[in-house]
């Protein structure tokens, strides 16, 4: 029932593209769903996603350059003159997708193809959007929306709908302005349909909506539109008048884009790299962070260097500094990403951050007394050097206490500093907990040995 | 423009809770949205939240019941009646969302419950519902939708629909049928409009249609859903008969709380916690993976102890071991992360296991080239003992090259017998490849320093 690429698929689809069958390539595009063809083309050299491309019809091929994802888009951009653009993609567009494209490409090129747009209200509509910031509503809406007038009747609508909705993709909701273009409310299909076409809008409408300024950022916008469950909402500019829409499909991708970036952040990847990525892409994406991970190695082994009296003295003091690490690692991590997942999940909370800090304190006292107490009844039965017992028990309260305030404090600092507090998680937080706690540890470590 | 809840809106409310003011409660409730009242009730306690509960009317009572999350609904609904439940929340619900919360009873309630609800065929429509599997297609979809026949034309399409969205909220497209109530195609609300009333469905309905079989699993029809930017999606019986539909926001939910899972698993934390829960909350939700850290520790000081005698010759051997377990660790984490994050996107790949390893063993062998030269070029410049410098780098890049592959494979594994693959990410994975990488680099230590 669904249609499924197979390896076999492919196989035969890169067999008809060397031989240069256009006829029988473009008849297997054709059947096709513009996301599936843009899914395939990832996976091609560009000759061959080239090839394709051009076999496809304006609208097709239009809406499968929306479907690929930005980065390679650009790349295949850069391989396609500004006037084909123009007359055989854009024209095919809504303006939220056209202006996207239009902002990837290089300014010269830009303004060409601006240029070249036959439809001058489109190539209007393309340069408004550019100029609001990207990651706002402005930026992100299509000015392609059905509005009617509240003094029109059901059936004026119904007909100026039908002219409307030819521009629109999906109408999803009817939005009603008064007659300087202000946004009073919404009317959905279903209550157009079953209402009688003499009715006045005004009576019907139902003005409790949802709506965002053009500079809400898209964060908020995710929020409000998962929250209330809504398929679109209206932006609106200052004085409420009716600008554009946003729906639910641009959302669904930034929420599930943004949870990958702190999944990454937190497993030490950047960027978007999936197992079939080439393997110069996946290594980019992870040696910084090993970097970071050998560069505080390294620190360990100065600190550790420094305490070499001790632990050639000692030597069962270097037993527990695995435990030590791991706990930091751990206790540290799970507290940044408790900030972080709260911050991005934008829950509104009325804690005030001394209550939040407060609160972490106290879980952190319980965590540390619980961990001190099993190490320190661990140590005791099998009768281990008292000294050492001391040591570790109190050094691991101490170090869970450190890292659990210093995983909260640090991505909060961040995010004040509007720097992405994922930052705070994985490689980077593990690694500063590491070292602090092996220094605490040491030192309580010559406390008890009397080695100071 | 937007209503926001402030802590002296909160605060206010309280109030007028503990004064018992039904009137003013009821007013201020009445002109909320239900998301904000289930958010609110969150933080209430039980006594409070019931009395709000309680004060609202029949539809919009059942619509906040929607917006709990399960785990609070399953404890609130214990506290109401089932005579109560059926007459006055159950009736106003979509048969998906009636289901579920009937899920949520215990078999004697539930039982009492179906028997209390006096249209008999919603009553049907939920029995029905619960006979599926409650992660398939048949599980959430609702019965609610708007169907017409082929047949028919578009005047009495527009009438049929009139009376059958009165049990629908939103319409979004309307499935076409024939006679046996197989599914056909789809007619978007838009052509319906835009197109003259005596034309024939069968002329207009678009036959390319996405649909799912009512045993799809829910990661796969979020997938679909995703990928061909639908808002909703019909499920159909194994001869093809229309069942119900599933609408993008239960998909939503589900692609947030799938990524938070595992977010929540490669930072060492289970269930679900943000800063604003009770402590205890937090605690069960932390203490079981630092006890994994602790045992991994205590294995590590295990390990260690019988190194001994080794380390107590060579003390520098132990400066390093920081350095071998946080590459361990890393390395680790950002394998499993990989494999974890592609399995969730279900992103087809047409790579076999036997190349995806193939590609982690060159990519670790770089990465381990890369690390081991750097620490031997960093010891060799600080002019360490050679001895040192060769067990470094030589372990270094054994420990790599082993804690890529085991990130690679466990994960694989585990999903291949049905496990969920996140549950070998963080600290899991750090504490395995923290002590094999511990034993590695002693065991070499011991070569080079002919100990053994």
């Amino acid at each position: 029932m669904q249609f499924e690429i197979t390896r076999e698929y492919i196989e035969q689809l890169n067999q008809l593209i060397e031989e240069k069958n256009k006829k029988e390539v473009k008849k297997l595009m054709d059947d096709l769903h513009p996301a599936d063809i843009a899914e395939m083309m990832e996976d091609m050299s560009m000759e061959q996603a080239k090839f394709i491309f051009l076999l496809l019809d304006g609208e097709h091929a239009s809406d499968v350059l929306v479907e690929i994802p930005e980065n390679e888009r650009k790349r295949f951009l850069k391989e396609l003159p500004a006037d084909l653009l123009a007359s055989k993609f854009i024209e095919f567009m809504d303006s939220d997708d056209a202006a996207d494209v239009v902002s990837e490409l290089e300014e010269e090129k830009k303004i060409e193809l601006l240029n070249e747009i036959e439809d001058f209200e489109q190539a209007g509509d393309i340069v408004d959007l550019l100029e609001y910031e990207e990651e706002s509503a402005g930026g992100i809406m299509a000015k392609e929306l059905v509005k009617v007038n509240e003094n029109w009747t059901v059936a004026t609508c119904l007909k100026e709908i039908s002219t409307q909705a030819e521009e629109v993709d999906e109408i999803y909701y009817i939005y009603v302005v008064d007659d300087a273009e202000k946004l009073l409310g919404v009317l959905s299909l279903k209550e157009l349909i079953t209402t009688r076409t003499n009715t006045k809008i005004s009576n019907i409408y139902n003005p409790d909506i949802k709506m965002v300024n053009t500079d809400v950022r898209r964060e908020e916008i995710a929020e409000i539109m998962d929250k209330y469950d809504l398929v679109a909402i209206p932006v609106v500019d200052e004085i409420g008048r009716l600008k554009g829409r946003i729906t639910f499909d641009d959302v669904i991708d930034f929420v599930r884009e943004e949870a990958e970036k702190d999944y990454q952040m937190i497993s030490g990847i950047t960027g978007d790299v999936e197992p079939g990525d080439k393997i110069w892409e996946i290594l980019r994406a992870r040696l910084p962070w090993l970097l970071i991970g050998l560069l505080g190695g390294i620190l360990g082994a100065v600190v550790l260097g420094s305490y070499e009296a001790t632990l050639s003295k000692v030597t069962e003091l270097a037993f527990f500094i695995p435990l030590i690490m791991a706990m930091a690692g751990n206790v540290g991590v799970q507290s940044s990403a408790i900030v972080v997942q709260s911050i991005a999940s934008g829950v509104k909370d009325f804690e005030s951050t001394s209550r939040k800090l407060f609160k972490e304190v106290a879980i952190a006292l319980v965590t540390a007394a619980i961990f001190a107490s099993l190490i320190f009844i661990y140590n005791t039965v099998r009768q281990g050097d008292m000294n050492l017992t001391y040591t570790v028990s109190i050094s691991l309260f101490i170090v869970i206490l450190f890292a659990s305030i210093f995983g909260t404090v640090i991505p909060l600092v961040l995010n004040r500093f509007k720097i992405d507090p994922a930052l705070a998680t994985g490689p980077f937080i593990t690694t500063m907990n590491d070292i602090f706690g092996m220094m605490i540890y040491l030192l309580i470590g010559q406390v008890f040995f009397s080695i100071l």
